[in-house]
């Protein structure tokens, strides 16, 4: 909810063990900063855990944030145990998009970074094959065709990440993208790697979800879009949503209306994440929408 | 759809493998018997199969309607192998009620049914507990005690099987009954039980789903209507619906949302069942909504 | 979300001009008085208005609630300009429900009270009509029939308003009632009374709502609930939703259909009015959901 | 729900007074002349209008249509006094979209046809302003800079309606196409001018409709996309949906969802008009969907 944002806007996530006083500190010290709150989520967890997110304006944000965040280090953090992250909006997250051969979530995320919807930039695109790149090209995005080959897929992976670092890439999306990423690359980018599942997790795992829910007659098919952990299709889950299907529908329309919902969730679940709302803790998301 | 239908009013469901010429001779058969035709609507599978449901007005109907059923079966059944289901909604389907200890399901069944939005009597209300005896003698609806023990499992279903029969039930309504029925009953009502699954099938089948869907910190909650057969929680679905939650929600909040998504996904099957808009082939519903 | 809080539990509605230092100012005030904050949701509004909803443990709460009150007045409200509503959730508000023929509303009010998904308690239900006497006194709750005639509207009036003052009523819920309550009853319960609308707001306003959207052919129907002002069926929404219709659906299907999502907007709307969640300004309200 | 479908494949839409025999007539005509009936819709309006939608296979379909058309004419037409429209799905339908500034709804309908999800040929886009040439020839589609200025009004529509008519256009979009189209164009589209409305017909007619919206603290936005007659933004509805916002959403928020909506809602009425799913009687549709 932020198109226009002007340059002093900061935002504060904040994740700790509940404590009486945490928000008064929290406050008390961007207040004596000249800090001006704008929105500020918050929410305590039944196991004990603590969250909050903080929008605020503040002058001169990007010149004074690396001192005021040491200071918050040192006055803060360590009193109450709190891991932060702190952002300034000055600066657009980058995105690096692996594709494979569908283009609909990449086509829904080139457009609504152009018309403004998603504040982040689009920094690359990296395919296993090569059929989106005019579609991405046309835009002004570059692309690079990485084929991936059984033989040699740590090298690709390595030409990826690679490529990837160049670019600058704060957060990955795997848009359709149809081969699984290693834990080496996982770890580079913890917490930072965005896929989109096609039908419900965790149902329907495994091959031809599409033909699997038409074979049972379900009446919803969703798009699960979450973080990519070790455990394949069970990371936490950031969002979802659903779409109704009948008799009607044969397995190739519950392909088409899986389309639709899943650029969109995974648009969602991208604009969130780069707009600070989502933070992780154990395998669950907490996401301030 | 049709809350105050004359006596008149037939429907016709039927099934056989596709082929040219069966809505032409099925239409043709009635209108030479005087039926008009209200609602018709068909489907064909890709597999082959071929769906109708007619609804349609003949004057005498309920009288007629023995012979109308021993004609079309001998000029137009044996010619295409059709599978017919002929009923008059003069009589309205009679619903015997299983339930445990929550009331929600039931509470709202015997609500649609008093205002006239469930086109069914509710016969009678059969409970493992006495909990919900009150809840449902208040609204003139007989209800029987039968306890459920390891021990007398057989007897215990026995009874229940002999007072579904005594009150003339047509149809089963599982309404979070917490108990497992056996194939014999299965086998008498076949296709005929409607069961409500909390949580989305088939993904969190199991103990404590609310407390899974939590832990997994799930976006959506649903739940399934499904008729029952021998394995357990797969029979084919009726209805299915779902509710956003958020990291707000404790497990006990997505108890509460999940009885709403319940009681509403379970009335709307019922509803359909009664109304003769569903037909079950394999292990799949064509619902004619 | 909140149905067994602890005694102790507070709940502090706070609205002002926006300025730097209140979420400051506030959370100190209650960190040093011992209250840890559970939750804490704020807004600041483009025009300049800030809301703050904090829900906060506090030892002792009732009996210091008080003099913690006093306090803030005089310590914070006075400097911010801040208006605050404080409530304990040890007292459950005590709801007055008004009904005229239709009792669709009024069930699903009873259904969620009993249940304990409506952290409230229904007081009494006043009638124009004696129709749902036997519907409300079955659950316990007094019912008191008050017929409403062109002459002596008046008089009935000042007994319903009697009637709600001996049972101690917080907020009056319009349940389907079909008659305009006065500017002086309006005034008595500003921003306490809340009404359903069927249809959209302001769509269809006027006589026969159900006939003029099946007229026009609409595929969404659609229920209000909002806080009753002045101008009829204006005031400010709570909370709204639709359902899908179409072709097949007549007038009185469209009805039926309407009931559904009328009783489920306005049973969610009281919840989040008794659940301190709503924040009303100028003609609009800021829901902390 | 048709993307590949075979060239035989015929669709006949159908409408008269409701009399007995219509269903057997039809039915009877298509298995004669050897068409294998696919899907039928049909539907019995209170008011006595029938409305019927037939998909069927057929030989040769191309070559025999103009034939069977004159025959069922001759036979069944007058008989019923029958209004039909039939099509071969052999030959796609061609779009002429309108636009202005927005390219939301453009690009949508641009992807969708790209993809496979819209079975129809956008055969030009006609644009009161430049600014949407790069993104529509991008994808090969000619695009036609016409300004509409207040005094050559008529010169500019007529150029319009010269370029479509050159382009062999069947459906004309408009595509957040802001300029008020003529009476002569209408009547020349009469049924095949298809508009996307933000938010809610009736409501908000008129100016600002985000900003009035966003006044109002209204919780559902919406779009209903709607054939164009005389009385603007009043014609026969043929889609509506909404989604959320709150207190949170500014105007230029709501602007950014409504975007959202109408383009999904624009996309789904475009798709079941060219798949001729779509009667229109008075101010009606009826949707086959």
């Amino acid at each position: 909810m932020t198109s226009q944002t002007p340059p002093r806007r900061g935002r504060l996530l904040l994740l700790c063990q509940d404590r009486p006083g945490i928000v008064a500190a929290v406050s008390d010290f961007l207040f004596r900063r000249g800090a001006n709150i704008l929105h500020s989520d918050q929410h305590a967890a039944e196991d004990g855990h603590f969250f909050m997110r903080i929008e605020f304006d503040l002058a001169d944000l990007d010149e004074r944030l690396p001192d005021i965040r040491a200071e918050f280090e040192g006055k803060v953090s360590q009193l109450f145990g709190i891991a932060t992250r702190w952002t300034s909006t000055a600066r657009r997250k980058r995105l690096g998009v692996l594709v494979s051969r569908e283009d609909h979530c990449l086509q829904e995320l080139l457009w609504q970074e152009r018309s403004g919807d998603l504040d982040a930039e689009i920094a690359c695109v990296i395919g296993n094959h090569a059929g989106l790149e005019a579609a991405t090209t046309l835009w002004g995005v570059p692309f690079h065709f990485v084929p991936v080959t059984k033989d040699a897929k740590g090298e690709a992976e390595e030409r990826q990440r690679r490529l990837l670092r160049e670019a600058g890439v704060d957060v990955v999306v795997l848009a359709r993208y149809m081969q699984i990423v290693s834990p080496a690359f996982i770890t580079e980018y913890a917490d930072r790697i965005i896929n989109i599942h096609h039908s419900f997790l965790p149902a329907f795992a495994g091959a031809k979800p599409y033909e699997q829910a038409h074979e049972r007659g379900v009446k919803l098919i969703g798009a699960t879009a979450h973080y990519v952990t070790a455990d394949l299709d069970a990371g936490p889950i950031i969002e979802q949503d659903v779409q109704r299907v009948d008799h009607r529908h044969s397995a190739s329309d519950i392909r088409r209306r899986s389309r639709q919902v899943e650029r969109t969730v995974l648009a969602r679940a991208v604009s969130w994440h780069v707009e600070d709302r989502v933070l992780v803790f154990g395998n669950k998301t907490v996401v301030f929408s």
